[in-house]
Formats: C-alpha cells, sequence, structure tokens
C-alpha cells in the first residue's frame, strides 16, 4: 500500500480523504448526478467503489431495499474476482473468513445398486494453478459489504440510498443531465412518493427483472426452458462423508450441488427441482423447505442429512439467458449518439447456479463500467464523452 | 475462521456476540469492577484484546490521554508480535499496511576517507526462516488501533475510558474488590474531579514512568547512563541509496539507525545523541529538530537529506532498566497472599530503541496477564483464584 504521500496518516490508511463530490455530500438523492446506479448487487457496488475513486464524478446509488442485504443469494467466487478484490484493497481480508475451495468431488450411481451414489472422482479444483488468487465461496452480503465500504472510503465518499426504487426513465439528448428517471419512495417517512431526477448517464444494476432494461426496450432472451432449484443453507447432522467438499451429486432420484459455506460449518445445497412447465406460474416457487430436505435425502441415499437450523432457503428458477443490446441505442442509431443508460450483470445476462458465474461476471460489468467513465474522467462531469465503443468490447 | 455455529452470522463474523459484562456495558467508570487496566500502550489493549473473550469478568480500562494515540513512538514489530495478531485475527490486515523489513543495511566510515560511509554489509533479516510470519514496521498508533477494535468486538465489548487517569492505590485483601484505586478525570466535563473506584485486579500498563509501579512501591534499576535519540518521521529528497531498507549507519560523526516507514515514503531516523550527564535535567530533549537534521546530515556525508516534511519528532532518553518486582507481594509476604497489582510493558522493563524491543516484549506481558486470568475464570469474579506463581514464570 502507498500512503503518506501528502503528509502523514493517523488512522487506517484504507481511508482516503474527501475530495470534489464526496467533501459534504448530500445524504439526500440529490436531484441531478453525473451517474445514477439503479440496484446495490455485485454489478452496481463495484461500479460504485470504482467511481468513487473520480470525486469529479456526481454518483448516486439507488436501492429498493430498506438497508444492505443480509443473506443468501451467491456464494461462489472465481479466482478472477479475487484479483479484482486485491484492486480495491480487501482480497486478504475476505479471503480470511471464505471457504476455500481445493478439489470437487463427483458421485454418481452405483453402477452394482444405482439407488445409491458412490464417489467416482476427486479433481483438483485448478490443478493448473491458472491463477496466483485462490476460489472461494463465501456469502454475495459480506462481497457487497466490502465493495461498499470501499465505496464509502473513497474520496467520493459514495453510499447508496436505500428504499428508493427505480421506475421508469425517458432520455432527451439535449438537455444536460439527459435522463429523466423517475423514482419511488420505497420505505421510510416519504414511502410512496414518486420523484423525477436528472442523470448524464444510468446504469441498470437491477437485476434479472431490471426495469431499467425494460424502460430501454431491451429484452433477454436464450435457452427456452427454465430450471428450477431449491436452494438452501443449513447445519446439520450428516453421515455423507464429503460435506465439507464442493460435490455434484448425481443420482437416479435427481441431482445436487453441495458448497460447503465459509465458517466450517453452514453448508449449502442446490437441489434439484426440475424443468419448469411453460405453465407453471411460478408454482414451483412455494416448493416448501422440508420438501426440498425430503428431495435432498432420497438423491444422498444410502447417506441423510439431519437439518437442525436453515438460515436461508429458497426455490428459483433460472434459464440462460442474455440481452439483445447492452444500451439504449438501437441498432438503426448506433454511431449517431451517446448512449445514457447501460445495462450490466443478471439485468443483460443470466446464468445456471451450478457453474458458480453469476456474480463473478456481473462483477466484472460493473468494474468495466467504471473505469470507462474514468477514460473520460474529468470530462464526465461536463460533457457527453462515452462513444459507443464501450459497448462492443464488453 | 470458525463461524455460524450457534445460527447464521449475517455481517462481519470477526464481531461476536456481546455476552455477560458485554450486555449493555456502562459507558462511564463503574464503581466496582474484576480488572482495571491503567494504560492504553501495547501492554494494555493486548490484555483488553484477551479479556474481551471472558464475559464475565468486568475489564475497565483508563488512559490519561482525550483520545487514542495517533502518531509516533514504536514502529518495529518482530515475526513474534505478528504471530501475536494472527491469534486475534488481524495478521493479515495490518500486514497488509506494514513495510516489510526482509534485509538489514551496514554502513561503517570509509577506510580509505572516514569523514565518508561506506556501505559494509548487507545481510538478510532473518536468514535462518525462524518464522513464517514477517518482520515488520508499522506505527505503534495501528498496533493500538487493531487490539483495541479486537477488544471492542469481543463478547465482552471493552473499550477504555479516556481522560482519566491513575493517581493512587491502597490494598485491603479483606474487601471484596480489594484494591481502592483514586484517580482524577484529566480532560472533559469533570476534568480535576477525584475518584474512588475499587477492583479485584489492577494492571499497571502505564509506561516507564509508571504511577502503578510507585504506587506498589517498585523500582525501576540498571544500566547507570541513558542515552538519548533524537527521533523523526520525515518526507524528504535525498541521495542515500539504501533510504528503503534498514540501515546502521555508524560514522565519526556519530550513528543513525533508519527504519523505513510504512506507505512507501516516510522513513524514521534515530539519530544519536549521545549520553546524558548526570546533571542534564532533560535538557537534551529541548534539542530542536533542525539540529537532529543538522546531525543527520553529517553523519550520512558525503550524502545528505533534504527533509521537507517532519510528521512526528522527539527526543528521548533510555536506558535498560528492570523493576524489582512485578506484582504488590512483597519478598517476605511471598505465597502468603494473593497478588492485586501487576506491571507490565515498559512499567517493569525498559529497553534501547535500537533492538526495535520494547513494544514487541510489552504486548507479551499484556496477554500473559489476560490468559492467565482466563486460567481461573470464571472464578476471577467471585474468588481471589490467582496464585503468586505467574510472576515466576514471566
Amino acid at each position: 500500500m502507498l500512503f503518506h504521500q501528502t503528509g502523514y496518516v493517523s488512522e487506517d490508511p484504507r481511508i482516503e480523504e474527501p475530495r470534489g463530490c464526496g467533501v459534504d455530500r448530500p445524504e439526500d438523492l440529490t436531484d441531478t448526478m453525473d451517474v445514477l446506479i439503479v440496484g446495490t448487487g455485485p454489478a452496481g457496488v463495484i461500479a460504485a467503489a470504482q467511481l468513487s475513486q473520480y470525486p469529479d464524478v456526481n454518483t448516486r446509488m439507488i436501492e429498493r431495499r430498506p438497508d444492505r442485504l443480509e443473506i443468501g443469494q451467491a456464494d461462489g467466487i472465481q479466482a478472477r474476482s479475487v484479483e479484482t478484490f486485491q484492486a480495491f484493497g480487501f482480497a486478504e481480508k475476505i479471503t480470511q473468513e471464505a471457504y476455500h475451495l481445493r478439489e470437487m468431488c463427483f458421485w454418481n450411481p452405483d453402477p452394482t445398486n444405482p439407488q445409491n451414489i458412490v464417489r467416482t472422482g476427486r479433481p483438483a479444483d485448478d490443478p493448473h494453478g491458472v491463477s496466483e488468487f485462490p476460489h472461494l465461496i463465501v456469502n454475495q452480503a459480506r462481497v457487497l459489504d466490502y465493495f461498499l465500504r470501499s465505496a464509502e472510503r473513497g474520496p467520493a465518499r459514495i453510499t447508496p440510498n436505500y428504499g428508493i426504487e427505480f421506475v421508469n426513465l425517458e432520455i432527451d439528448q439535449d438537455q444536460e443531465y439527459p435522463v429523466a428517471v423517475t423514482v419511488r419512495y420505497a420505505a421510510g417517512e416519504r414511502e410512496g412518493e414518486e420523484r423525477t431526477v436528472r442523470a448524464k448517464y444510468v446504469f441498470g444494476c437491477d437485476g434479472a427483472s431490471s426495469r431499467v432494461r425494460k424502460a430501454i426496450g431491451r429484452t433477454l432472451s436464450g435457452q427456452g426452458a427454465h430450471h428450477a432449484w431449491g436452494v438452501m443453507d443449513v447445519l446439520a447432522n450428516t453421515d455423507f462423508p464429503d460435506i465439507r467438499t464442493k460435490c455434484a451429486i448425481n443420482s437416479v432420484n435427481g441431482s445436487i450441488l453441495l458448497i460447503p459455506r465459509e465458517g466450517g460449518l453452514l453448508f449449502r445445497m442446490y437441489v434439484d427441482l426440475g424443468e419448469v412447465p411453460e405453465d407453471d406460474n411460478h408454482e414451483i416457487r412455494k416448493t416448501p423447505v422440508e420438501e426440498i430436505i425430503r428431495r435432498a435425502n432420497k438423491i444422498i441415499n444410502p447417506y441423510s442429512v439431519d437439518v437442525k437450523s436453515v438460515a436461508w432457503s429458497s426455490v428459483y428458477e433460472v434459464g440462460h439467458r442474455l440481452t439483445d443490446h447492452f444500451d439504449d441505442v438501437d441498432t438503426e442509431d448506433r454511431g449517431t449518439r451517446v448512449p445514457r443508460v447501460f445495462i450490466a450483470g443478471d439485468a443483460c445476462h443470466t446464468h445456471s447456479a451450478k457453474a458458480g458465474q453469476g456474480m463473478n461476471v456481473s462483477m466484472q460489468d460493473g468494474w468495466n463500467l467504471g473505469w470507462k467513465l474514468e477514460a473520460c474522467s474529468p470530462g464526465a462531469r461536463t460533457s457527453p464523452c462515452w462513444t459507443p465503443t464501450p459497448r462492443n468490447v464488453r
């Protein structure tokens, strides 16, 4: 770490001096801003952490939830993401509290008794040593915490405004702040109130059902069928021997992806609930956790899992989906005007839980948007300096 | 790290649940307590961090200064101390912000022109690889910050009461809280007010001129002469080639111990001001920083150092000193009663700055006191369970 450049730093050198927009930054969402980030998921928080290094850019961030994410969601952290954490100074600290994924076990039906599963392989996770960084498992909530802290400690002192949801937007290129964004207070004293704020750029980091994406007329398309997963983070007694190893378990009764969780005790099971029929209308989401536990026990026969505490559970459907465009410029207008609205993360691509990719690629999206704004900073504050090219390299 | 034992931890797992005395811990110094730590130096803060793990013990800590230490004092962290930091969970984090001491250069008078210095050696700092931990340089203020945070995040939620100084103590073994301690508010609204509080045990971690030591009739004795050092943390331009390496510089004009500081830019020079005459009456302490800089330049001839910013400077006299006893039990009473007052760190032994030992051994003192109280916890709360033996092994 390089510090003491301009004098003596007495306290934590990770806390930078506020500068520019970071000095006396208003707590309330301002009427105008250079960048509005919608959503505090992995894509949004890394964009904020990066933009916090550019205090000439007035960046604001809104989040529908009334407070930080507490639990659940993604947990797989690829080595490239840990390298990214390194750039923001918290790789060592998050590694300390994470599960280190060093190998993976495969379980399949026992050929002599197909109702039972047997271990068929235990390959190293990274046999080629492709990265100096480890492959980690740690809750998405903690990843967000660290990026939010980076954003708050950077010179621009960026913090989210919680309890504010995105409603819609309109673009008028002739305005100094071309994007008029309607937001609604979703919590607190002003609950229900709608407001219009104006931004030069909007980052839609608002997830798979992104309203920002819909507002700019983009759609997700891809693999037809949705696949459903019952997910649970549990403390349990079990005789399954690889409970502290990542496992892909395939049995005649279905499949499980087992992920040991940080802290040494908790583990996550993604229990396969199968393809979702077209006419299901999200009925699958009502599957109770008891049913997920019952299925898990059937799958890992002859072993069993006696769940003592469910820290979190959910049923979700996910398909491989990709957006048609990553910004608000239609095909026929390419090159004629500057894009003003970008979508990132699940808003523009969704992934199966099995590969543990979703959070990782979302972070690269958000970082990419952040440093590309830097490429024209401080001009970003006074001129629409972005060209459509960034879209092409993403 | 082991967590999630009793359920799901959503936030930083390093922050433990408050228990026992840590639940609704009064902010003000209480009238009675199990342990009173006097001083928030290295010995005091590590004792607090350790005792914070024992929420059945009501531990309080007072400090004369109105707030945290901001700057200056010790900086050398031996590998054993980093191992100690590991036990409290912050080795990685403090290592990240520290200077790593890997080698040391020796400079001596040039035999062909003794007014100039030449490099005569560059040995590795740890040629035998005795520790898995590094040898670090980082400001004492940061070390204290980390231990204070550990103390605050432990189940007992121990925080210091700043602006309160120790005045005197009296011991009455027949009382439930045998040590009556007179304290005085040294800052804030109650400045000047004296109070008597009662403790079962007192840890005197109040430095070389310890009042706790004097109150129990102990003295420091040892090497007769005091040696004076002018110390300065500076940002400077220099042509001295080893400015980012620890150096022992001996010239015909005196000697310098050069310590590169964390952050990549700042460095510290201990400039030898020689033996202090018996009748000096601390006159040496008035040496201005300009004189220290002048001497430094004379010593490093033919090189020079052009100081641009002095982050901190001080002149201090230090001798090798050791106390006669480490607690309040006189020789003739050994074994007849329980010791109630212990001294630790500089209060019972002082060291030359040159070896970088002082802060390191002080931390081991404080840790030792902490875990030895554990050895009889939770009995510590209700019975005088300590025997005089701990004194013997320290």
